[in-house]
């Protein structure tokens, strides 16, 4: 049994997080106020953080610290935030909420909403760029900037959000479903534990143990996500309930049943921790991570 | 009198970028094709090339290579091209043609042209960091995508749109035109020389010289754009003309009128290539584009 305090570490982390959001953002009464409010409203509007401690995480699961790697810590949160204003905008998902609170179309406008999502993208790489180059290492800078691009764009979340559009109301097979998961969520997640990793100048055979972990975690994270749109309440969830169900989308429990999709995401879990046992006892965070990814109910 | 051949030099540079952006750009039957289509379509509905041109020609004037810059070059067309996507949305300008073809979201619809442009956007600053790690240094690299972004974000290009959309329809003033225009478009086109000469290793003289042809240069090309968009036709344009009068945009010459518009169009140009004084023969090109910028009729 282990006796690592999760929320602990969570907390403290998620409060390094919060103040480094704040210092890189830019300020709300700087030119344009509007712009910078709306990217702050989103940033700020309640996320678990989840990306960022991944990054810092992958750091100290090689021997890093949070502030060796915050920039890219703020960059991931940062991406993470523009496409889920991209993606409830009308032409998109059309959701009204997230988290509680009214998307950022609905406070801003739909204009001010997609530019936000285009200055917090930019922001993001200026700052993995700046962090990188503190390592002093040109193959670093290219390796971390490559890897996250590569899990946000068209070979990753972009992609992932493109399949998922087209085949709302459709009957997709289960390779479309896969394809869908691995690319919309899992595969920033798993860019996001690499790239602390990376930042930390971990061994390949470091790297290779963190991108093993961080795949099955992506995936198992994704379907849990289908399950509590299933199961959990508006309530709970701060967002539409449901919504996957009434939008026709593409989902693991749509597709394979509930209790195969628990299944499965039991054995990712499973999967992401075995693939930790290189690292030994720095990888416990990680460890802790994934079952709460298994566990959460929102 | 220069008998430097300005077509020649564009032409053959343009055919470079056109090849290498096919190169680049993901292929229209790798998953998902939808995307890729979209992405292709706005990168090639018949773009001038200026900003990968300004790349090469930065790089040129301190004695790089088109090849050295390759990368950099595409990235600043893909950005341009992102922003164009974005800009045409209903949600912003609303416009059914561009260049004389139908806008991206007539073509693919709203959801696949927010997602392309967001692609774009992040293909741009992989290839960004790719072609800065060819120099081996991590500092050039953090300048490169710094500059970049600056340029391309809330502090450029994005927080130029925001000021733009929020003026519209009300009476501004001459400062916040300047603000306008420095921010929607000179950003970036000054970017993209002192990119080019960046990744070609200026000094820091050589520098300082491209960068204040660039600003005097971006600037012009602004005001040179919105007297066309009041003197020229829909048919030279590729565009709809007379539109920024119809959205009460605030443009230079709907400010200081045609005749001191153009004055100043022309003052810039002649400071943009005074700046280039120290560089020599060497700056021929990008005199050249500084005239072809200040005569173009679309």
């Amino acid at each position: 049994m282990t006796t690592f305090d999760l929320n602990a570490y969570v907390e403290a982390r998620r409060h390094l997080v919060d103040q480094a959001l704040d210092r890189v953002l830019p300020g709300e009464t700087a030119p344009p106020p509007t712009l910078h409010r709306a990217m702050r409203y989103s940033v700020n509007a309640g996320g678990k953080r989840l990306r960022p401690i991944l990054v810092i995480a992958g750091a100290e699961a090689v021997g890093g610290t949070a502030d060796q790697v915050m920039e890219t810590a703020c960059a991931l949160e940062m991406i993470h935030t523009y496409s889920l204003i991209h993606d409830d905008l009308p032409a998109m998902d059309n959701d009204d909420y997230r988290r509680g609170m009214l998307t950022n179309h609905k406070v801003f406008g739909e204009a001010i909403a997609i530019l936000a999502g285009d200055a917090l993208l930019t922001l993001a790489f200026k700052l993995i760029a700046l962090n990188g180059a503190r390592t002093g290492d040109a193959r670093v800078i290219a390796t971390l900037v490559t890897d996250i691009a590569d899990a946000a764009g068209t070979d990753g979340m972009v992609g992932g959000q493109v399949v998922d559009i087209e085949s709302e109301g459709k009957a997709v097979d289960a390779e479309t479903i896969d394809y869908i998961h691995m690319h919309k969520t899992a595969a920033l997640i798993r860019a996001s534990l690499c790239a602390g990793a990376l930042l930390a100048r971990a061994s390949s055979t470091e790297l290779a143990a963190i991108r093993a972990c961080g795949e099955a975690l992506g995936l198992a994270f994704q379907i849990v996500d289908d399950i509590l749109d299933v199961e959990g309440s508006t309530e709970e969830l701060g967002k539409t309930a449901g919504k996957d169900a009434q939008q026709q989308k593409a989902t693991y429990p749509a597709y394979h049943g509930l209790e195969a999709s628990r299944a499965k995401a039991r054995v990712l879990i499973d999967q992401a921790k075995h693939a930790l046992t290189p690292l030994g006892a720095r990888a416990e965070p990680i460890e802790a991570l994934a079952e709460f990814i298994v566990q959460r109910r929102s």
